[in-house]
């Protein structure tokens, strides 16, 4: 039992620190607060900063244990168990690069991207293999623990599934450690919402306490909850927006890797044939905000990326065919490819300016019924104003 | 009656200045405007800079008489009155700080949480006790009028409510000024939407004319306006996201002074028990984006943060952990502390990783049922990586 | 037929390149892509560039013809049929500017709003009146084609008509081309959701491949399409954010040209009777982000900016003062002029505090029922503080 608590018959904590200005009074709303620290306060830092040592030594197996709940309520056990690696890429350029796979061999950015349906509880057993010495390389303190860790948007994970420091909930190298997810389904009777929608999950650790280093670095990747009876899509793409002005942490050509016979679809493939429901999982990383933006295909602005038919209230849901995103921001576009438009080369980009003309800009290749396309201008990327260095890095917005 | 007028019967007046395209005319929509100016408006440019110049000098209450309605329509008087106090708080370091408080005593960043019913109309007379001097080393320019305002988002007000400086509704040193500021209810006969949703008010004159001086000195609060019905949380807090990596002008272990025994809830410790509803103010201030997420919990994307059971749309409805907000931006969040996640230090900060990494993260301490929080590790918001410096400030994003 | 196909027999493109965890296999998700590049797609790039030269030269009649289809499908031919204009204005400063116009007298920025309804097919055909000496100064690549052309948000087009460079549908000096836009309804059967919203079209092509310089010297403007039932506006004003804090791109009294007798409505005089419906259809342009806030008056974040009556989920519909907007973005406003505010002079300004205080600032000026202001101080859009120069362009956020 820590020191953590609320006392009831001390100084009354009030219920709600809401002011009605009835009251006249701020309550506990306080001016310039004093910082009160207690002894008991500062012993607990002192002991976290020695626990955070013996965790970054590797002692990670006693400090993570029988202190917070290992499952979240409505997991009494869970129905799948998946194996995922971290492991170390080949450098772009001077980049370090590190990705998430379900074996070390496909490993990548963004990694691979989770599916789950409401009700579901999946079991994660991260195994790092990312080495300590490009853990250390990527930290910006020498204080902060060596590790990788794994934290996810939406679904429901008690603290020992948090993914970050203080919480003691990563993976030191060479170590594995389970984390449990929980896709709660909506409660009809609370009333609770359900967690069905357009996640992602990501270190929270390498380099510093918001795992800034292993985000940069490719420990990202995509994921989409479903409630039964959402429409299921033909193909689903990751496309993660972030600094440096790239698509999933590529620029300009290197964004498009298509080929014109028999294209792999991928991350850095979008291809499709007309007619086919496409998904895009969409998500921000690092510091700046993008513009989504895709030409000749709309989208509803709602969980699904979809309005339903006959719907009373449809009428006012908005479309849209660009949405700002920021860090952290993930949402779900569903179009049905070349719907009305036809096949062709559309443009998915960035409509921030500067964003796009610095290569941050691919294409949806949209192939007829039958997975040809007519033959047509081929596309540039803008390659010939941006080349695909990284001499754009400067900041314009 | 002043010299404005839509003339009828002169050059006509376009009803709708919406080009259909069938028309072949541009109407009004002017190329590259001339920027006329008659004699009478020259005059009357004239008059305001004269009247500034007096009003800076105390002259507003006859300048601000009997031109426009003192109530918005619907309010035939108000039904609540009170007292606000503008007051000079110690410095925080080398800047200046001022607060609102329904005292002097009281008076804090952010200022008190206000609170209304639609229907209710409210008489907010607002005492300025912060010096001229200190109005006049926060100017920009020294021909900018002295004084203090409250100008409000959401709910109705007259010109004379605006707290403006054009408007010359704002309050000189050691004056007092009453702003009427009405929840308008919808109206179901004209479809009018109501006021209901989770707004803020703030200082528009101190330093320029957008008060932008007295946003960062700490002149901000949260409102909100509920509607018959609306879910009543146990607890609110106000949580404003602002330059500086701030949270409520606060950066690293200054965001949370939450002690172990007792935590004072409050802007600066965000704390609660399992299974109470907690609802945030999410405010942006200043000149940078933000990004608002909390770990382990998520909410919907509604006017009041929650989805209601069995509506026919609720399917659509987006449900999110992360928002991105801009300055001037609100919105509410409620969630059920630690519903199926449990009890722990679950972090709250912007997902833009320069941001938190300098400190703009916090946590909401869920505590037990109790009130007592499991043992585990202590939170660092990242202060190794981060000193609450003010060396941080360069812009990344 | 091109050589861009999708194999049915090699090997085999996966149907949904979404990865259920269970399946233990990224599929074609590869990690660091290997950017193959086959012998016919290095053809091809040659070709385009060959081809490029060609189009810039004014090979174009040819180079789109024959590809992709004319018309989306659902346009068997167009319902109308308007003229547009590209041409040169008077520079503001040194800075180039062009405009759409409906006849080359009238050309502005913004360009006419269009107005369509669903179901409507229009083809517009663009006269580019622009020099090719003015688009040589403009681009930023010597290598880049010259001309100007049309791309529009949100209705249905073809690669023919989507106004970019690489699929050769721009407009050489001297030049015109027919653009086809189809505003598609809603397909009850499909649960297509139909393009009625607040869109806008800008230039793709001047300068370099994303239009930059086309955008940041005026061509651009807003669009509306309609749903058989909407509410139609009194007035409507397009309102374009964008780069070096411009409101359309002017900065402080520039964005306010409305004289007392007899204002004529128009992008830089926004003024309308208490009791009018007004609409804007609010666009984000160039690099910044923006806040889009109106005092005194809020609206529905919804499709038409309004919310309906009776509707049972209009409980949940946030109601707004202020929304963040990105470059690419639209949304519609729709506020009824003076609703319980009554009249009065109420700003319209970005709320990021830094462009509000250099000029990014304007006015609605409501009047009263009888086109009649009543006396009061004149405004000052911050001209004190922040003259209307070029000076502020350096970027704070």
């Amino acid at each position: 039992m820590s020191a953590w608590r609320l006392v009831e018959d001390g100084p009354a904590p009030k219920p709600g620190s809401a002011v009605g200005p009835t009251t006249g009074s701020t309550g506990p709303l306080g001016g310039r607060p004093e910082r009160p620290r207690t002894g008991a306060r500062r012993m607990l830092v002192v002991a976290a900063v020695v626990l955070l040592t013996l965790v970054g030594a590797g002692g990670l197996a006693v400090a993570g244990t029988g202190m917070f709940a290992e499952r979240p309520d409505g997991c009494v056990k869970p129905d799948r168990s998946i194996q995922l690696y971290a492991v170390e890429l080949p450098k772009d350029g001077t980049q370090i690069r590190l990705g998430y796979g379900l074996t070390p061999e496909t490993a990548s950015y963004p990694g691979p991207t989770m599916e789950m349906m409401e009700g579901e509880c999946l079991a994660i057993t991260l195994h790092n293999q990312v080495s300590a010495e490009t853990l250390a390389a990527l930290r910006t303190n020498p204080a902060h623990p060596l590790g990788v860790s794994l934290h996810v948007h939406g679904v429901k994970y008690t603290q020992e599934s948090d993914g970050t420091v203080q919480s003691a909930s990563f993976v030191p190298p060479g170590q594995s450690r389970t984390y449990t997810w929980y896709a709660a389904p909506r409660n009809n009777k609370t009333g609770a919402q359900g967690t069905a929608g357009y996640w992602w999950y990501h270190d929270h650790v390498v380099g510093g306490p918001h795992g800034t280093q292993g985000l940069s670095a490719g420990l990202f990747g995509g994921l989409v909850v479903r409630r039964p009876g959402d429409p299921k899509p033909d193909r689903t793409y990751t496309v993660v927006f972030g600094d440096r002005q790239s698509i999933n942490l590529r620029r300009g050509e290197a964004t498009d890797t298509c080929t014109e016979v028999n294209p792999q679809p991928g991350p850095t493939c979008l291809v499709a044939r007309k007619g086919e429901r496409v998904e895009f999982i969409v998500v921000g990383i690092g510091n700046d905000m993008h513009t989504f933006h895709l030409h000749g295909h709309s989208w509803a602005d709602t969980r699904t990326g979809m309005v339903s038919n006959g719907q009373p209230f449809a009428d006012s849901i908005p479309v849209i065919d660009n949405k700002t995103l920021g860090p952290g921001d993930s949402f779900g576009v569903q179009v049905v490819a070349g719907d009305s438009v036809g096949p062709g080369h559309w443009m998915l980009h960035c409509h921030m300016q500067f964003h796009s003309d610095a290569g941050m800009s691919t294409m949806l290749h949209v192939l007829d019924e039958n997975g040809n396309m007519p033959p047509g201008m081929d596309h540039q990327h803008g390659a010939a104003s941006a080349p695909a260095t990284d001499g754009g890095e400067h900041q314009h917005n």
